[in-house]
């Protein structure tokens, strides 16, 4: 599915030295876990690698990959997996299909009609355009829906709800506008899509549409597809409503893997299925509902780029929306390819991608897959050589990553003891085209992953990906982010929240994780309808798969360096100086939720709402809001002081590294990448202790967007402060477990001696 | 016309004492210029004069003066304004017509067609509605024009300039788009609507064409009318195009009166004509043309609410324009009623409203012109009482307004000498509907003028206009405005720039004015079209005439105070405070400039804009700018230092007023009004010497919005830095003076004696 945010708000480096380029690797250049004989030949063999890259590969794969649909339960998803797997076995790979059983709810009927107080019934297809025909296939397409939406039969009057999100019930409040009972229509954007029912039904609503308005996506962002990217009327944004900001995966085998013969929750028990039906619709089916609207108009903000005053309702519009599933069982099928690691077979580096697609999904998941064919590819060429990795290489092909993180998820909770034990980290990419470099993951690899993008060439200004993205920032960042790009000497990369399959990886196995792709310049409105095809991929994606061979380098060199490095590349100074930012930002949190709140609640008692309230219409005050406490931030400032020496001892012994013995450098890597589990919490978070990780996590409300010391930072903002003071003391334990694990990486260097 | 933005940005103040009603003045309350006893008979005469308003002359008067089109020249312009005189002669006035002779183009052809890709004609008309039959008085009406265009028969592709000011072109330089040649399309909005073909002929374009977009003016806003009160798809707002920043008035009579045998310029040298043809549309018209162009997409923020992809251009439309006009002098009739002053008939107040309108004009002008007449008639019905003004009191109905202020302009250049000697200040009212108190003027008169919305009720809340003005700003404000709402005691007036009556009198004749009026909650889209009728007011304005009471309260309440005041109520703490206040930002802003310049000029000098830049689409990077020297703001900061001494000196003296003898009060008092005549300065503004004025300006690319201290920030967005260093020399001289006078006036007190 993707991080549709990926490319917003990234950090670049300044690096004083000229970008090295592929062809021509400094020598001298320094390489984090490498001695400078071992950083040589790591340049020269990542120049072989990038030789072989090819993009007729790519192109060919894409095709090849996004000819059908290839959803899950489907028959070329099967046929995909397959493909790839007689690829990896070509290549030398030791390949095998891994399956899980998940529920894969498929639609039996879906309806939906206006009643009153004119008649419309929708279309809910997507017209088939000339020029793409994958489009046509419509005998093979899932219709448009939203899976793991409740099946329901409601007719009630509808209310537009903005974007959904619990903001705009507080605004709806306001005015009077209550959705107990009714169906809301909520637009597509703002959240990720499966907040809003959720949010609907936490409120009463008994249904829930979500259309894509032209403004946000559509018309208004260019021409419509196929003259152009952009939605046309009938295209639909399908995808999955599963509660996974509870936990993602099979919604009937939660924490464990979903085997053959597992133990099975009902359907209808199952806490992250959606109780009322939700429904995904074009912005020509949402028109005549919205045009029927009455009641007040919408704030300002809310409208979009329709021809319509947007009214509020509820009302008159009435509306029947009846819903019918196949609550099936189907298998997913993963795809593992391993290279046996030479030296220290018991570590892996994983490195996946999701093959599975709503449709046809060229760009997502295939413009992502065919980067990790090729990278696999081009290091079985390289082992012809005579090169063999140091440490164990999968790659991995994800299925059923789109209703729910399925195939990944179910792989690492079946495997869970021995990921925790040998995996080094996860190298996730999914969606991929022409633009900026854009990077989430571990801080305590992001000094590593700027060396990477340091030495990765863009192929549209020469520069290096890092350069290049450092520029976006400067030019066209906040004022903060303009700074950092300025000052700091890293690219500060992202953290990560949901979305894609590094989820239950990091979030629930504490292995570090990477998440990276290209884009900014390939926009469009293809994303998860029948028209994201190859046709409409190299028309505007990335049509010479220029992108897609940098992120193979960008991603190969992750691999290979993770691979064969001496002292594995984790630093831990970065993670600190985040880590000491996010503390800052939930410390200033709770002092603006408590000025703002005292100015509210003032307000309210003067009754100045009162006095700007247009008696010819309904808008009432907020509620008053109980004060806010101030929190004991110390545990949290403690800990971090704490950390910084253990950051700082083990930089102070990092010189000498190179004096340990193959078994003592085998078990310090060990200490060094198990040290995130130590960023985990076994009672993971308030109400949903699948998400165990205590720095990163999809914000309960946001669904993909991540929320950084999220028990702290969800509690302030859901105004639970004892809560708020019990995660500052959690938060605080686990950094101090965090930093005895760097104390003991420390402790395995030998002293220098007294002399 | 009146300033459409009046009711944004406003402060109030913090009173501690409950509001006192009209019907219950509270007597020991002080009044500034009057002494206790004085206060209580003022208070007691606004109960009375409050006690004669009568909603229903209001609502006959607006039937009355809006039944007919009444545009310069039209027959029924000249019947209102001897309508009024019969009025005024009625309750006792010294009444007259005064005429002047002005130029007053009106359109004798109007063509306007796509001739390329596809062929469209436009209607440039407005349908009549059913429901409002004013509509349908087409052949009275004057069509959709802008007044003063210039004649022209022009062919040329098309371009989309956003809202067509200065910052808007530099965007269309990035994206490699030269209007020269062209004909431009703009939006309504951003401007002053003169400022769009003013700034598109100096790039060069051949003609241009304004537009309302329904996302600011239309269906995005609320209902089209006659449903609701937006803007339907015929609507055109007319309007002036003439250069009101260099001179406003007639165009061939700059500075002095448009007398019958008075010189006159050929209209084709007037420099105030605007030399490209100017026609303003419907956005039904404008669909088609925007439609069929091509180029790249318009920045997002540009992006109006019809539903097409809003490009750029230029072509392939292809654009016919031709206009021509009857460039006729017309007379246009001012009504002036005098009630004599008893004690001191040489001090004026006086006190304006227009009456001519662009068609019906229920809203603009005729709901503030109602309420002039009906302060007029409660005055008279007072006098019957023995009541007498001590000061002379002059009410003006203006006309020639909407094409150029040209009535009242007129009408103060050609009585210039007289004004700048008699008149005390000038009270303005345009527009006016249901909502929150706006006001705009002199920082002399923001202390009295709290005074005043401190004694009149709102009608829909009951507490003072004042207090419900301030909640609205500590409720939606900045949080500057926040803060000020919330610490300073008074309302902080706004500055004024232009768009009505009050211009001549403040910024070329220095005399003190205040603009009034209240809005907020009676938008609508009937702006200068045929549908600012009688019925779209009181459907949508201000049904019961409410706010027409209470703003005569307000304004009659300015006109009794500062007639009968013992001691003129000018303040001027709160003039040195603004004018401090300003003096600050224009320092920030060349401070802001000077980073900023360095910033750009840095990532244009490391190529961070070419590397940003997607190769497939054009955008270049900007200019690099001279660095910003620093300024000698210090004589400016000297003369604040003397004028805050001066403000001190006359405050420390204030108490010792009362022991004045009549004639030495008349000598006082004639000093303290004459003190803004010293905020001019004889040359004028740098190329626009009709602007006398230092403190308070339209701006020359912004056309009514004010720019304070207009010398210097021009100078400095301009980046002219030899002109902004002598425009700082010419305000700190113009401020000594102005503090010499308050000097003066303090001088007049007897010392205290040495006792």
């Amino acid at each position: 599915m993707h991080h549709r945010y990926l490319f917003l708000p990234l950090l670049a480096a300044t690096f004083l030295s000229p970008p090295a380029t592929a062809q021509s690797p400094i020598p001298e250049k320094p390489l984090l876990g490498f001695g400078p004989a071992q950083a040589t030949a790591e340049y020269k063999r990542e120049g072989q690698f990038d030789s072989y890259l090819k993009p007729a590969n790519l192109r060919d794969w894409m095709k090849r990959l996004s000819a059908r649909p290839h959803h899950v339960g489907s028959p070329y998803d099967r046929e995909n997996a397959q493909f790839m797997v007689s690829l990896f076995k070509s290549w030398g790979y030791d390949t095998r299909i891994d399956t899980s059983f998940v529920l894969f709810p498929t639609p039996k009927l879906r309806l939906l009609e206006l009643v009153a107080p004119t008649k419309f019934k929708a279309g809910l297809t997507e017209a088939p355009v000339k020029g793409d025909p994958v489009s046509a296939q419509t005998g093979e397409q899932l219709p448009p829906y939203n899976a793991f939406s409740g099946d329901g039969d409601v007719t009630a009057e509808l209310v537009f709800v903005n974007y959904g999100i619990p903001a705009d019930y507080e605004e709806l409040e306001r005015r009077g506008i209550d959705v107990k009972g009714k169906i809301v229509i909520a637009k597509y954007g703002g959240s990720w899509r499966g907040i809003k029912p959720k949010v609907a039904a936490e409120h009463g609503a008994i249904g829930c549409l979500i259309y894509s308005d032209p403004k946000d996506d559509g018309y208004a962002q260019g021409d419509a597809y196929p003259k152009g990217a952009f939605k046309n009327e009938t295209m639909v944004q399908r995808g999955s409503v599963l509660d996974m900001p509870v936990y993602p995966g099979d919604p009937l085998t939660p924490g464990y893997g979903a085997t053959k013969d597992a133990k099975r929750l009902d359907y209808k028990a199952a806490p992250t299925v959606m109780k009322i039906p939700v429904q995904p619709i074009s912005y020509s089916d949402a028109l005549p509902l919205l045009s029927a609207l009455g009641g007040p108009m919408a704030p300002a903000t809310w409208r979009g780029g329709l021809p319509i005053s947007y009214r509020l309702g509820p009302g008159p519009a009435r509306v029947h929306l009846k819903l019918a599933f196949n609550w099936t069982v189907e298998p997913v099928y993963n795809v593992i390819a391993v290279m046996k690691g030479s030296e220290y077979p018991d570590q892996w580096i994983v490195r996946g991608n999701h093959h599975d697609a709503w449709v046809n999904g060229a760009n997502d998941p295939v413009s992502g897959m065919i980067a990790v064919l090729e990278e696999a590819r081009a290091l079985s060429e390289l082992a012809k050589t005579g090169w063999k990795p140091k440490r164990t290489i999968v790659f991995a092909g994800w299925d059923g990553e789109e209703p729910g993180l399925l195939g990944s998820t179910e792989w690492v909770e079946t495997n869970e003891t021995l990921l925790k034990k040998n995996v080094v980290a996860y190298l996730n990419t999914d969606s991929n085209a022409r633009g900026f470099l854009g990077a989430g993951g571990s801080h305590t690899l992001e000094k590593f992953f700027n060396e990477v993008s340091r030495d990765v060439k863009d192929p549209e200004t020469g520069v290096s990906v890092q350069e290049r993205r450092r520029a976006l920032q400067l030019v066209s960042g906040p004022p903060d982010v303009q700074a950092e790009a300025r000052d700091r000497a890293d690219l500060r990369i992202e953290p990560l929240g949901s979305g894609s399959d590094y989820t239950s990886f990091l979030q629930h196995a504490g292995i570090a994780a990477m998440n990276v792709g290209f884009g900014g310049e390939g926009s469009g409105g293809e994303y998860h309808s029948a028209y994201d095809s190859y046709d409409h991929y190299i028309r505007f994606k990335d049509p010479d798969f220029a992108y897609g061979i940098a992120l193979a380098q960008v991603m190969g060199r992750c691999v290979m360096r993770l691979a064969d490095a001496d002292v594995l590349p984790f630093s831990f100074q970065s993670f600190a100086n985040t880590v000491t930012k996010y503390a800052g930002e939930v410390k200033k949190l709770a002092e603006t939720m408590r000025t703002e709140t005292d100015r509210q609640n003032k307000l309210i008692q003067d009754k100045r709402y009162v006095l700007v309230a247009d008696p010819t219409e309904t808008m009432l005050p907020p509620k008053v809001q109980p004060a806010v406490p101030h929190l004991n931030f110390a545990p949290l400032e403690n800990a971090l002081t704490t950390l910084d020496k253990s950051v700082r001892a083990y930089d102070g012994v990092s010189n000498r590294l190179a004096s340990l013995s193959s078994s003592q450098l085998e078990e310090l890597n060990r200490t060094l990448y198990q040290t995130e589990r130590y960023l985990l919490s076994d009672e993971g978070l308030p109400r949903r202790s699948w998400f165990r990780h205590q720095i990163y996590a999809p914000g309960f409300y946001t669904g993909y967007g991540v929320k950084t010391l999220p028990g702290i930072r969800e509690a302030i903002e859901e105004r639970k402060w004892d809560e708020a003071s019990e995660q500052i003391q959690r938060v605080a334990k686990t950094l101090n477990g965090f930093s005895a694990q760097i104390d003991k990486a420390s402790a395995m260097v030998p002293a220098v001696s007294a002399k």
